[in-house]
């Protein structure tokens, strides 16, 4: 008997079927009995009458695993729209010791902490599988997106030799004696790319040795990396990431109305227009809505990234806003300055509902002028002659960015903490599970 | 005036065009001259006339990044079908130091050491680019395969706090002050992950500190990982994984005919039925076709797998061939027993065109189970305690694999060492760029 999934049960009124599944919950009630059994894609009920299989699952705890023959019938109240009746069950595996947490409530009241000890289990819980099915379809939108602009998908080692960035967040280990490093983006490594396939992305990891735990920051994340070559301007590249999470955004909707509905939250708004400021403009406009005076810095803080979040979306409907022309004090060497006002650059990041999601710009693409940049900063070329290396042979005016695909995942569902998208969440205090 | 890459080319006959890239190739031949331009999709021939263009290109060196201005001309034998007249050159970036290794030919003629010290600007040449195009086309059938079975991508962590496998082949570092390692495998997320969506696919990052530089094994390799719940017999798993090479030996046909030709590669037989053979009925088909007796071994050797290969190849005109049943000794303790034939296990790997290319199979899902065959192979439960936790709250019969996914590129294209098949490989030897 072939193994019905609780989606499809509807269509089997009547018939004698065969469902597979944990078990949700037991609602024992004396007289009249039900299991609700969850499978790969829902909840099934189950209707217990017989004594001899009320029996048999007496006293299995939650999420032990069963299956279930019986006869299917039709019912618009019920769950998925079908349930089981006259049941013959068989038990697959027995749960050993009771669980930490409970996962078949709406919502698990437990801390961050306990939640995050509990992972594997608390993964199974409904609004937990529904954060992850989104995130799964947000990356296949993602590289469909990249594909249908011709972009090709590279794998960047995550085992670097020197370091790309500068900065002291590293993760340091002995490989075959030699000091090697977990990379903390793949920088040179789409930089590298853009010389073959001239536009690139990937899904790729990146580590930082992140010293405090905010609920922005995690020691091991993913990026969506893009790169391109031949660019006209660095708003090629801003078009390319604005277009890529209209793209995700749409196939979200399209694919996961029903894990929407879980989780109860609404996508971010991401109108035909996203506005693009420049950093002083952004300030300025904070200042004339807020009267608190941010114009002499050279960010934005988490708040004013917030404050700014708030006024564009009253203001355009927009949750996305695009920042613009930071200094040069605040990027990396390779960022491109721009011609016209030197002091700054040509960089942006993204903030989506308040949190900054993505960073990039354009690179510079000459070897002088890099290593110019690399000096005016303090730092030393020598430190960095793995990356420069490909700017001897050829680069043309290119651009990318880094976007978080965990935190974009937490803004687009509104979650509290990054962690809360992250599968297996890695910080100062967890590496386990 | 918008950039026209070659493909397109043919199609703006007599018409003004803009085309850029890498100067592949100069042939100055006194009055009638031709630069040969490659772009993201191949080359463009312009044909340099005029004194002040040719100037113009004189001494700079290949892989120097132009834009040309030029009337385009349908041309029947010309690369792509078209070539640039009237050329108008402006010089991009031009290249400072001449190329270590000449990209231009057909054959890089270089030692595998040589390849990988200049990966960067090796990369850039027809037949590497071609590899990569490839790679980047499996990556995405193996998705779509996966996604069409219902499956769903997770994303694992590589930092990890214990081993999952066992042995001594780990990559440590100090983590926050706490002992982590570089994962072995994807397992222990996989399995968890059987708990949550039933069926699970990664493309994801392994680490094996390996000692020994073999044209096989890299310290940092991809492997694409599925687990699946609520099979029937390890044979669900088998079949998936035909499958799924079966699908993107099948997209690659169809998506990459250009780069297969520029490689002068042919894919691997993949017929409709695929042999599976045990171990120990292995070793008797190499016994009676060789006379080599192998049948006391415990294990195929990577010599035994290439003469198996071949019987095969010979007999049922397959590239592939599946191997089963290999004793408990030789598998990780998590690898279900076969109930009818004890000592060995419902393991299997796959073989294709002489070399190992996946190995999986069904797993021990009780708890109880796991403890004792952990203590059989002599090991402390005590350190699996990670892994072991998620059998106490409920899995269903599983089972799943790791497919190689270097490996199957080399394989597919015939290539004689995984470095090849590895964008920036890391080994014993290397760790940049």
């Amino acid at each position: 008997m072939k193994r019905i999934y609780s989606l499809d049960l509807k269509k089997h009124n009547k018939e004698n079927v065969l469902v597979k599944g944990h078990i949700f919950q037991k609602r024992m009630m004396g007289k009249v009995n039900f299991i609700i059994l969850r499978d790969r894609d829902g909840l099934i009920q189950i209707v217990l009458k017989d004594a001899k299989e009320i029996l048999k699952v007496q006293d299995l705890m939650d999420e032990s695993v069963i299956e279930v023959k019986g006869i299917c019938v039709y019912d618009d109240r019920s769950l998925n729209k079908a349930e089981i009746h006259e049941p013959k069950i068989t038990i697959i595996s027995k749960v050993t010791e009771p669980l930490k947490i409970e996962i078949n409530k709406p919502e698990i009241h437990a801390n961050i902490d306990t939640i995050l000890d509990n992972r594997p289990i608390v993964l199974r819980a409904p609004k937990e599988r529904a954060i992850f099915k989104i995130q799964a379809t947000m990356a296949q939108a993602y590289r469909e997106y990249a594909i249908s602009e011709n972009a090709t998908e590279i794998f960047p080692p995550t085992i670097v030799g020197s370091a790309t960035e500068g900065g002291s967040e590293l993760f340091k280990f002995k490989y075959y004696g030699k000091d090697a490093y977990l990379s903390q983006s793949a920088q040179l490594y789409k930089q590298i790319m853009v010389g073959v396939f001239e536009k690139v992305f990937a899904i790729a990891h990146s580590y930082r040795a992140e010293k405090y735990g905010t609920s922005r920051h995690t020691s091991e994340f993913i990026q969506y990396e893009f790169e391109m070559g031949f660019i006209d301007s660095y708003l090629d590249i801003i078009s390319f990431c604005i277009n890529a999470i209209r793209y995700i955004k749409t196939k979200v909707e399209k694919d996961n109305a029903k894990e929407l509905e879980i989780l109860q939250k609404k996508l971010p708004l991401i109108p035909k227009d996203i506005p693009i400021l420049k950093l002083k403009d952004a300030q300025e406009i904070i200042f004339k809505n807020t009267k608190i005076d941010k114009r002499s810095e050279n960010d934005l803080s988490p708040e004013d990234e917030k404050t700014i979040s708030k006024i564009i979306l009253k203001k355009y409907k927009s949750d996305l806003v695009v920042i613009t022309h930071y200094p040069i004090s605040k990027r990396p060497f390779y960022t491109m300055p721009d011609k016209d006002d030197p002091d700054n650059t040509l960089s942006f990041d993204f903030i989506l509902r308040g949190e900054e999601i993505a960073t990039g710009g354009q690179r510079i693409n000459d070897y002088k002028q890099l290593i110019e940049s690399i000096k005016k900063k303090g730092m030393n070329p020598n430190d960095f002659v793995d990356f420069l290396e490909i700017f001897k042979y050829g680069m043309p005016e290119e651009g990318g960015f880094g976007m978080g695909f965990e935190r974009l995942t937490q803004q687009f569902l509104g979650l509290s903490n990054v962690r809360e998208a992250t599968l297996f969440p890695r910080d100062v205090k967890r590496i386990s599970p």
